[in-house]
């Protein structure tokens, strides 16, 4: 048995309610099963639930029914979390696709805004589940008690992906030869990043020279040969720590 | 089908040799097969070997046996990939052993020296199969091109850990409350550190307690509650850029 109380913050329960339209609500079936059954609430406790735009509310039970359990908003918190920068992984998706989902779990947990999976010349998976990966990204949001959830973009193919100009610092991480720089050394913290991960055979050689030409800056994420779902991790991460360290 | 011809990185296959004792050796038969049923390595071609402490062998074969191929060595790098730096992360096991194994992969692919198991107060997992362990270490080894295998030691009582006095920086990442600081504050590169991850439940105030008195420091891992294996992710590539960024 688990000596003293743990904190609050492991036994916090989070709920997601994508439209919070009024100041009370009914929650869904399986969220008022989950806060009847399991966390035990009765009429009067509290807890929290969040929109996945930032959105984060303090609600009061106040009707206990395990089928339709109805909360009242007692406070309500906007932009809860939010950053001064935005990153967008665009990453193919791997051939065993629990790897990619992994990668999703643990970006979502240090903080990622957007996901493109990317079809590349080298992809050898072509096909996923985008409802399997969204609730992943709804749990580990839960998870890591955030309000934002992180918007997942169809399969879209690399080349077409690569034409879409965005207003932000544009990288590709790739393995093949010629002067790269470390992903710390282009990035520079406050800016917004969209980040090119490729699939476990790298991006063709036609896919790297049409990144280019887009303007994406060719990078690497350290001394190590990474498998692409550590690439999608690392990079996330390395963003978050020069920020930490900017500010 | 990819196009063009991947980058050499990606077909390299390394094969892990514990003890290289002679110039002349017979690969073992699993390694055997792999390098002439799999790879199709003819007598007269070469492939690396790695001996797990820093050795890196550039090797002939001279018998191609699928069951004791013969191999020469040509060429010898001593402390291959050897950093400035060394870190031990001790972390109690995951309910769910997939977690710390993806954990366990993960540091090795971006570089640790060495994991210990922690049994602490509120472990739900008390039993590890450190064989299994093992093997997804040298897996990831090989898969990274590394030539140094992190050491694993047995499964260690958290109160038994933090009496053994090390000569490293010492820190802690628990979520209780209290002064803290980030990891990135304080470590200073180039200096080893030890690094203590709890389980699911997070130490115990007793732990933390313990572990403040023996000389760990309390940090935390940036803003977001991270899953335990998230964490020792998060830990080893804090320390890894860190370092990049101070030299």
């Amino acid at each position: 048995m688990p000596r003293g109380t743990p904190p609050l913050l492991f036994t916090m329960h989070l709920f997601y309610i994508p439209r919070v339209n009024a100041n009370s609500l009914v929650l869904p079936e399986e969220e008022s099963r989950h806060c009847v059954r399991v966390l035990r609430l009765a009429a009067g406790d509290t807890l929290s639930l969040v929109d996945g735009r930032g959105g984060w509310y303090r609600c009061r039970v106040t009707r206990a029914d395990a089928k339709q359990c109805e909360v009242t908003c007692i406070e309500k918190i906007e932009g809860h979390g939010r950053r001064e920068f935005s990153i967008h992984v665009a990453i193919a998706p791997t051939k065993n696709i629990e790897r990619l989902e992994w990668c999703l779990e643990k970006c979502t947990e240090i903080g990622i805004d957007e996901i493109t999976p990317l079809l590349c010349d080298r992809s050898e998976r072509k096909v996923i589940h985008p409802e399997r990966l969204e609730k992943i990204l709804v749990a580990a949001m839960k998870q890591s008690l955030k309000a934002y959830l992180p918007v997942l973009h169809p399969l879209t193919a690399c080349r077409e992906f690569l034409r879409d100009h965005r207003d932000t610092l544009k990288c590709i991480a790739h393995c093949d030869a010629g002067e790269r720089y470390s992903l710390h050394q282009r990035y520079i913290p406050g800016t917004n990043i969209t980040l090119l991960v490729g699939p476990e055979g790298d991006f063709s050689p036609d896919e790297i020279r049409l990144a280019l030409a887009n303007g994406f800056l060719p990078v690497t994420l350290g001394e190590s040969r990474l498998r692409t779902e550590t690439a999608g991790i690392v990079a996330c991460h390395t963003v978050h720590l020069l920020n930490a360290l900017g500010s």
